[in-house]
């Protein structure tokens, strides 16, 4: 049975060039870049070459990059460094519909007496620009937003976050998450105001355990991580050549975004209007969401069981986020829909791997399952 | 020419073995282990695979392993979360020759108003079990000790840190920086009462970008990265699959300790009596360390000068440690050595991979080295 791996937001496999890469850093350029001897010297370059691939792919400079386990350790690094370099205002402000790795540390600091605002979406996982306009006041440390969300797609207002900073003439730093955009969306945080950046490895076709936080020169954060001083300090530790390098290599192996998001449209569109068309599914995603994710209801059906169903016919799909495995998503209870809808969520996400085939096949497995399965249930 | 790696206390060449599961997981295994299909099911039974592995090289139980990005980040963890579990009595006792990643650390919580208590060693990098039992006080949160010295190779006595916090009937616990003994000496830390106890992969030939922290079952530290919830609770983020995987297969494919030690220590006392021969040359090992390690000092000549000498014969050593790029090594200056000793300091350290050919081209090399460039100084 062919497989057919539809949770490319979970994570990816990873590509030929960036496997390629590692097994070679593993096995023939294996020098630590701190030691003084060729060996060292040889990792530290492969080290510059990966550290230009992701700045390039931001606009940004080298020096800009530092290099963390992943997206939660880059959220992590910015969200507690960010509030504590501005914490005269113990106010941040960020989103009901963030990544755990977000969230999870604004309840820290609102145990430590941050006072933090969380903004709510629409129906389909929206956040306004006004929302952010008139929720960042002058008196706010940190602004913490996701560029695209990871369980419905939606796009979120990052450019109006910037813009109303800079109106402000505060000195609020503005993160932006942005695992699920990166290598999909156009970003330049520097162009547009973003202060620091996450961004991951293991979604774009490199491996586990490498990310990235894009520092903005010129901004300082204290590191979370002491030691040997590796990555200008910020995050000290031998630093991970397999995965970094191989973060590198994914990073050029990327094809240019806007044909690759108009191939990965033809698929979303496809099972869009396939998947509206079966008789007690909803569609979740936004309209004008990122087209690597569709999200939808199942009617009645428990989402694992579709989950398993599909399964069965080599359909690999996600119930909700795959970092909350078995909780129900703080993402589809902010956007208030009933809860036995939510219960019955699916999540589909495409990569470049994916084919028009997949998608026919992902349609008439849901149609047969939803025939199926209500009837069973009823 | 042949390339001879003598710098394996630095970082080690990626075994084939480890080199192997990091490629399968990247390219077939890819799931996340927190999706609820079979692709997800995979990955989380690898990864099981890998936590016994490194459980069972220290006798521990799988889920009193809490894997990491490496040796940095267990040591992180253990240091700042002991020290809050404990943060009664605000008292730490350390030695002066930890790794910097735990120094970093220490130097952050006497900011915090912590004590430390920095147990200095004897001219050959050794603290005696006196010392320690003397320092450690019923009123002391947290002991933490290396195993193992990375820049000479002196063995730390934990256990007469373990015994006399036992006899203390005191909360105290007591973590043990093992990376550079992990692999190479026997370590239970369960049995000998370490509360806990840091390991890593790439010392062991498994990848850059691994590192475990055992926790001792019934003693609760906070977690330093939030988010998914992953390693159960203890650190957040996408399980690092290729490297934690690579870590488990390189554990596997340890040989028997005691056998390989013994054909280190043929090496390692080639080297030593053959160095110790040479005019002007200082041993700085201490004749009970472990013999992975051999650092000696070459007279007036500076250890940049000698290194590049080596290298160019194709034999890689490292001047001190090599987290400490550039920098004197604090290790050598808290063994009171004359500055200028200090500064002419080696350290050759040996894996499995070395051989006597290897031991003997160093030793030549070393003794040309001497002749040429003491006369060239002169």
């Amino acid at each position: 049975m062919r497989e057919i791996y539809l949770d490319n937001s979970a994570t990816t496999r990873v590509c030929p060039e960036a496997a390629q890469k590692a097994l070679e850093i593993m096995t023939e350029c294996y020098g630590n870049p701190s030691s003084l001897h060729t060996m060292g010297f040889r990792a530290e370059q492969e080290l510059n070459t990966a550290r230009k691939a992701v700045a390039g792919a931001l606009s940004a400079l080298p020096e800009e990059i530092t290099f963390t386990s992943g997206g939660t350790e880059a959220n992590n690094l910015a969200i507690f460094g960010g509030a504590w370099a501005r914490r005269q205002h113990k106010r941040i402000v960020t989103t009901a519909i963030e990544h755990p790795s977000v969230l999870a540390c604004m309840t820290q600091l609102e145990k430590e007496g941050w006072e933090v605002v969380y903004l709510r979406p629409d129906h389909f996982g929206r956040i306004s620009p006004q929302q952010v306009e008139e929720a960042i006041t002058p008196q706010t440390a940190l602004v913490s937003i996701m560029a695209v969300n990871n369980e419905v797609g939606s796009i979120l207002p990052i450019e109006a976050a910037a813009r109303v900073i800079r109106r402000n003439k505060a000195r609020t730093l503005l993160h932006v998450d942005a695992v699920q955009a990166f290598g999909k969306l156009p970003l330049k945080p520097g162009k547009i105001g973003v202060d620091l950046m996450t961004v991951s490895a293991h979604k774009i076709h490199g491996p586990k355990g490498a990310g990235a936080l894009y520092i903005r020169k010129g901004v300082h954060i204290p590191a979370r991580t002491l030691g040997g001083g590796q990555e200008k300090g910020m995050r000290s530790g031998t630093e991970a050549l397999p995965a970094w390098c191989a973060f590198g290599a994914a990073v050029q192996a990327l094809p240019s975004l806007s044909q690759e998001e108009s191939a990965i449209r033809t698929l979303w569109k496809y099972c869009r209007e396939g998947i509206a068309a079966i008789p007690d599914t909803v569609i979740q995603s936004p309209e004008d969401g990122l087209p690597y994710i569709l999200n939808f209801s199942c009617g009645g059906v428990k989402a694992e069981t579709m989950l398993h169903f599909l399964e069965e016919r080599g359909i690999y799909v996600s119930s909700g986020s795959a970092c909350a495995k078995g909780k129900a998503s703080h993402v589809l209870e902010a956007m208030e829909l009933p809860k036995q809808q939510a219960l019955s969520s699916i999540r589909v996400s495409f990569s470049r791997e994916n084919t028009l085939e997949d998608a026919q096949a992902l349609v008439q497995a849901v149609e047969e399952g939803m025939k199926t399965l209500v009837r069973a249930k009823n």
